[in-house]
């Protein structure tokens, strides 16, 4: 049901600035770097193995990141798994009264389907699936 | 430098409780726990893609992992990366005067060599790297 990590995703206060440490010093190969309207952030995408490092970084006071850096700081936000049938890995949740934020999956703009499973649930930790498009 | 993500570990109240989620609900494997005497800590290992999930639970008080319990409750504790030279990996990472926890690799018992990054140095991540013995 779970194929791998697709990532671990990281809220920092500057992308430039987490830079020093992600690339510069650790050695990790920054990807791309794109804009997320919907959630707010900018998003650095560092790939490593099989899966990446996303840092996220706030671009208003409003939303779930920018509300998580004020109140805890920079660290791991949450953790995602990619899976093979999202639809069928929700109902499984479901049926073991797992908490869900979202119960049905959201399309991404990229044909992607994710959703968030509650911290609650899940030993305090922020889980997300993905179900990647199929090429 | 860096080969992949070793594992994510996640910080819980009780193993046995934690697998209604990690094992029955979210469908992954668990491979084996083990008793880490030094760290004291209960280990379970859920293989995922090439990495692993690590569930740690404290068997005494007044371990790191104990305190990081008490204080912040469960959740992601710490990211570990996997290098191909951890003696490099440290001297890089000290030339960009990145702090470090241990300066000098700690060999574990299993021949696995292991340092951890501070966590000020990285946005809030505790970062731990393993270099393997090789075989």
């Amino acid at each position: 049901m779970i194929k791998k990590v697709n990532h671990i995703a990281i809220v920092v206060a500057d992308l430039e600035e987490s830079m020093r440490f992600w690339v510069d010093a650790l050695g990790l190969e920054l990807a791309h770097t794109e804009h997320v309207e919907s959630q707010a952030v900018d998003v650095a995408f560092l790939p490593v193995g099989d899966s990446k490092i996303e840092l996220l970084k706030p671009t208003d006071n409003e939303s779930g990141v920018a509300r998580y850096l004020e109140k805890r700081g920079p660290g791991m936000h949450h953790l995602c798994f990619e899976v093979e049938d999202i639809v069928a890995a929700l109902a499984r949740l479901k049926a073991a009264n797992v908490q869900l934020i979202n119960e049905v999956p959201v399309m991404g703009s990229d044909g992607r389907k994710f959703a968030f499973i509650h911290p609650k649930s899940a030993n305090g930790v922020l889980v997300e699936l993905y179900e990647l498009k199929s090429v």
